[in-house]
């Protein structure tokens, strides 16, 4: 396991990848303000480049590559938001970028990923580690993990850091955890610039593998095939993130799939923002959390808006 | 007719709303820049409290009248995003505020209203401006038009006040024409603040009266029920917004159906934007104007997103 990164290395990220990422708007509504007795205010990393917060890491993992590395790319397995994101990052930097994707992965996003100028690789269902290990040896391109990776979490932590430079006085900041980059990162600013505040993850029900490895201190696989519609949220949660998670003393929240929608309906008609299902479940955290954040400022972090709003008819 | 506005109302408008209204962002797509070779700027005023730059007007109108005007409170017969923004205005200054609604006017939008605090009076249908005229006359208040007056003008006109202090240098800034406020008061602004840059305005073709007005120098009554889904666009210009269009040399493009409701969509899947039709209208210009785009630097304003996405199996 990597070296967790320390908070310069997330001010490190922030003056590397300023050149290249959104400084993303922080919105807030009355509305839902009244609901909870709250003031919430939300980082729309759904308004960041690729449409989610992981333009941040993959572009500081790029943008920190020595001149020799460049010359030999960039590669991953990611079939999601970071794989598009670390196209977009290399193609910033000019340089090859390899996304293996699984034979069947949605003809949307391998067009998203190859519309960024990267290249895709096809492999058969369950060898994309095993093709990307391959790749990589064979062209010596350097493995960009989604969240195995301290620069990665340090990019990922200058959402927050943006965050509280906007809102210093939180005192509860809450993000999603899926492999656990973004809240690994959102740790690491906000034990920095508001240690007083108060650290929580969300989870879906169905992919609650965080929640049960950070209360028993072990870390437990990743649900298999979980049945949820927050398609950011399936992975299991890393070592790197998980050790970060533990000493940093996140509590994990973990909502249902209807809440979970509600709360993107709501972030849509009533805020005019689309945010993804793996993102609608911090309103549905907050929701769940009631006289526990009555009166309190809190910091939510909407991680990404890439949907093709199947969910809407559901989330009626 | 009141006298236009002049752009020191559009200062003062923006220091006397600035503790109850948003100031909204400004946002840009990569891909859109690519595809119009032009650099665009959208002023989110979807974002806005109320979603619409509606409350920039009614807040200005509301926080500028006198303690004895404010004892009899204000009224108006906008069912759309006036008459919310007005109720809302009313709200914050805690004064009474009345809305005239015709029978069968969408339950939905009367809700959303009474929500802010506004009481709504029912009228038969076709006797809006009679109802309106008989109330006011009898309870004094003072009536809060949704275009024809210098307040609300300059109230809008802020919306690219505050787009020309986050761009000072745009080639061309765009808007919706309906009545015409909002178009009115960007006049005022890129008049004082960019006068080199060009005025368009956008109506749907379905109701082309300003285009056909300002063409003829004649203002032409609004197009009567027209078949389009823009339906904040409906009504016919107003006679104050027409004599500050025609005095700022406003170029006004029509737009059709089918590319104002992909615009909406670009702007909800790309942009992870809510706009409403009425909005669409203004990427669906851009789109038309081609080559005299290419280039240049853009500012664009984005109303309003009030919408209930019914136009979104249509926009497939």
């Amino acid at each position: 396991m990597d070296a967790a990164p320390t908070f310069r290395e997330v001010l490190e990220a922030a003056a590397r990848i300023a050149p290249y990422v959104h400084r993303t708007p922080v919105v807030s509504s009355a509305t839902l303000d009244r609901e909870l007795g709250a003031s919430v205010f939300f980082k729309c990393e759904n308004l960041q480049k690729v449409g989610a917060f992981k333009a941040r890491g993959a572009t500081n993992a790029v943008m920190a590559l020595g001149d020799e590395a460049c010359a030999r790319g960039v590669i991953t397995h990611s079939s999601g938001n970071h794989g598009a994101a670390l196209a977009f990052a290399a193609g910033q930097r000019g340089i090859r970028c390899t996304v293996v994707m699984q034979e069947g992965a949605s003809p949307l996003k391998a067009a998203a990923i190859r519309g960024y100028g990267a290249e895709i690789v096809t492999c058969p269902v369950g060898g994309r580690e095993q093709t990307t290990e391959r790749l990589r040896a064979e062209s010596g391109a350097t493995l960009v993990h989604p969240f195995e990776h301290p620069h990665v979490i340090a990019g990922q932590g200058t959402a927050a850091l943006e965050l509280l430079e906007d809102v210093p006085d939180l005192d509860l900041v809450i993000a999603p955890i899926g492999g656990g980059g973004i809240m690994a990162g959102t740790c690491l600013s906000v034990a920095a610039r508001r240690p007083e505040a108060t650290l929580v993850g969300v989870e879906p029900l169905a992919a609650d593998d965080a929640f049960r490895s950070l209360r028993d201190g072990i870390r437990y696989p990743g649900v298999p095939a979980p049945a949820t519609r927050a398609d950011g949220l399936l992975t299991g949660i890393g070592a790197l993130p998980f050790a970060i998670l533990q000493q940093h003393g996140v509590e994990v929240v973990c909502v249902g799939e209807p809440e979970m929608l509600e709360a993107c309906r709501f972030h849509l008609l009533r805020m005019k923002l689309l945010v993804e299902p793996s993102s609608g479940v911090v309103l549905a955290a907050l929701r769940t959390l009631g006289d526990r954040i009555r009166g309190r400022r809190v910091g939510a972090i909407l991680t990404g808006g890439n949907t093709d709003l199947s969910w809407w008819s559901a989330a009626g």
